[in-house]
């Protein structure tokens, strides 16, 4: 029988990963990161129904990173139609380095899909199209998501991802030499990199991400953010191309849609049921946080939840 | 609202998708798959409960080709612990056409999932190293799965198979070069070769696969095909690798697990309600049936159906 | 027996590759080069023993391009040791077209050689670094080498270069990320576009590269330009890695060291010979002059040389 | 000045690379290559005035490996039109390790040239469409050109290769699958690994190979080998694309063609002069021979030559 969701049993489930700390890597491209203490774990749960539970570090906020592909997206998909997108950026696994050029350059510079870093980008060339003030426009939407008025930027953090940008320049200006990249390429990376730079603890991220969990519409919300049948698009690309290139081995061993930043977060949604956030900051070799993944598996067994 | 199930609502379907037809290309790599019409169109649906609903040319048998790599893997994970088996072969999408070899090369001849050629081979190679006589034994896995006795294999088919065997051929030897490859390649091809000719209709596919919307033990059976636990797994494999390169785009599009072969069957399940099987021969651009893929987005939109 | 090397010959030379005008294509990358009419054509030989020899449309200047990267290494090769350069780029012929990514990423970022763009990039990122004025340091060589007081960049090639500078950057992007490029990439680029729009006649670059024949130093200077082993050294590399993906092709017909460049030049060299530049806008697939190729071939058969 | 061509040059040679002994790896893929002491270390030169000059191990026979693949090139151009050789293998340096699939695949089973695997086995099945022994034919060309009679296979090696053909098989098929491979692949590879079992002393192979320095026609032969332009054609090969993919590298130590074998054997050709061969077992990480290389470089230094 499945085990009835509460503080207890998140309790329970972090001091059984705790253990794995020390067997990842926290990232450390850049120092800003590299900085986070590896012993901090976190957990929290919103449900369809309105109620909340956490443990360990939930109330602490760290770098989004990533998991920041998710929001630019559904920004994006307010903007423009279906078709407009999708010329422009694919929706299957890439079956490579979140960060490699390979595969766009065979693809004449369309990306695989919007949450490999090349894919983001040409999303986030797509609202600097269309909005006046991007990374202010993106601080409204997570405010009003969350339900909370002083999420920020760490600016220390873009700042220090922009100098060390090069990998994510070589990509834009490749997609520029096929044509699939508007706007100035620095421009376009500066908001990029301040969306990686939100800060938000995993009771904000739980909360922010609940709307993939209703069909699009939270409760704490008036307005619907996206259509049902977008919740589940987004929720179906997350699921084949959310955990960079272990998405499968993600679904085999969770069985949840979920979406993974370097920061060592990771939310993940029960259609219909509920949304997850975990903060961890020690890396697997794909990049994914490794006690993270180990606290959904174990709660997905002891709350007996899969989409398979 | 979503529709009610029944044959009423599949005639629809089907005669929604039928204007597809032309659209897409028969396999013709092989003589012997390039002879079937390309009018071909069925679908039928096993439900957990029991009931049976199909329309079209859902009695006719066809090719199941690479459906059968789900049923081979089914077989694999009954003779082997998951150890054995996930060193040798990976759990995530590739990336790639399904008979690349280029990936495998990279990664030092492991394939990426058991359900692109290269991963499907040595889960044959498998097969073949425990069993004696592995195409008799997978005729009884099928025959008891489809309740039906008289399942066989179109040896024309694979005989026109294996004299266009080389890229398959080429895949096998260069895992061997890997040290992933244990049994004499040309044994290991005539027995995937027949798996892939082996002949169903689209009820007795979908009663065949039924187990997996049912835990692994379909109500038909008296014992169960796999435990829970492994049907999720099963389930999650296909989701993000059962569609070649375009998992992705058939998750966003239908949203459900599914496995297709060039013959032009797919099979998807909803988990813990009911299998669906669809035929049509012609294939889209990346090797799936292209009214099968349409069929099963209809369907999944009219009965509201979505793992998402 | 071998001609006698005269005007007369290399006119008929031209008169027999004329036909070939039609055949090609001219660059049309950046509109500056696309206007170059086609029918130009021209050849011109310089001799070791001080004789110069020239036919056609020798005495146009055309733009440069990629020949200029002999003239970048040159000059490198004059500011650092042997260490310092080939740490950072290679030696080896690429296989890959001029200006691709691919080879690059897999290399972690170490070009090839210096020849492809990647390779030149670096070596323009060295001369940054130690000239104060690389782009007036560079005309200041090769007005010396030509002997020719009023040489200049195309100041409108180069802008137009730079305008349609994606692709480059993105390889010097790459470079960056994996720590090979040290100055500021759009200022390398500058300089990297102003050496490409450099404009010669054949005869003033057969005479500019006269020292190649003439072990590094040629008879109208008073100073060698580089060492008899550097000589070689470049030879070589012009024999392996100075014609595209086609250098294997060009040795097997033409049979000596040759550099070519977008702009339908290609210079030869007849080591303790002779130098040869030919001329001719339009390009094969490989992007060398198609005439020019076959002009060298005439050539080398008609004199009897071959470096083989 | 260039030193006098003798014996006590050569045996200085040696004397100056043997330190290098210990820095390389002897071929161990197979057991029959790694059994070759380590210690080996011979050169030979035949001029084509007819001198033979020759120091340490030149006597001893030691398995020529790829050295054959140019043996069976000339076999080949004795055979077939240039046309049917080259629109099936082309003539530019691949980039590439010397086994690789990966550009195979994307270049639609053409291989790039014929002194990698690929190329040299669609040389070796075109043999075997065009005679009806070749392994015999081989045996009668080698001990023509070697001038000796007792020239054989080492079949203990052509076995062990055999057995551990997987590589080479997985090449083969891949090139059937595209339609380059006309025999039984078992049936080629076994040609091929008797022409690389072939066993040969550094005086014979310098003697078999002068012809490569004589315009085709060795002076102790009655008949032609091949044209003059047919050997500017395979010298031009041998400099682009004989020394894996240190090709370049090569051509800028050594300036001069040349093929390597894993045997630690390599020919070069200085033209119009002098063949040379060496051996020693241990090779370098492009598996090139270390000292082989080392003592060509030298050899070209102290006797001032190079065709650049």
């Amino acid at each position: 029988m499945a085990t009835t969701l509460d503080n207890g049993l998140l309790d329970d489930i972090l001091h059984q990963v705790r253990p794995l700390i020390g067997r990842g890597k926290v990232a450390d491209y850049i120092p800003a990161l590299a900085e986070v203490s590896s012993n901090k774990l976190g957990i929290a749960i919103c449900t369809v129904e309105g109620d909340c539970f956490s443990a360990g570090d939930a109330a602490e906020r760290f770098s989004v990173q990533s998991v920041s592909k998710v929001l630019s997206l559904v920004v994006a998909m307010g903007l423009y139609d279906d078709d407009e997108i999708w010329q422009r950026v694919g929706k299957d696994p890439s079956g490579q380095p979140f960060n490699s050029l390979l595969q766009l350059e065979l693809e004449q510079g369309k990306p695989r899909n919007p949450f490999i870093n090349a894919g983001a980008l040409v999303v986030c060339d797509m609202l600097q199209s269309r909005l006046s003030a991007p990374k202010q426009r993106m601080l409204e939407v997570v405010r009003r998501l969350a339900g909370v008025d002083d999420l920020v930027y760490d600016t220390r953090v873009a700042r220090s991802e922009f100098e060390h940008a090069a990998r994510n320049a070589a990509i834009a200006w490749l997609m520029k030499s096929f044509g699939n990249f508007n706007n100035d390429v620095m421009t376009v990376l500066q908001s990029y990199f301040h969306y990686c730079a939100l800060k938000m603890s995993c009771e904000e991220m739980a909360k922010t991400f609940l709307f993939l969990a209703c069909q699009g519409r939270a409760p704490h919300l008036d307005t619907p953010v996206i259509t049902p049948l977008q919740t589940r698009q987004i929720n179906a690309l997350m699921a084949t191309s959310g955990m960079y290139e272990n998405s499968g081995e993600f679904a085999w061993r969770v069985g949840m849609p979920g979406k993974s930043g370097v920061g060592g977060g990771i939310v993940a949604i029960v259609p219909h049921e509920m949304s997850i956030a975990v903060w961890s900051p020690e890396l697997d070799h794909a990049g994914n946080s490794l006690a993270g993944i180990a606290a959904l598996e174990i709660l997905a067994g002891r709350i007996g939840r899969s989409i398979f």
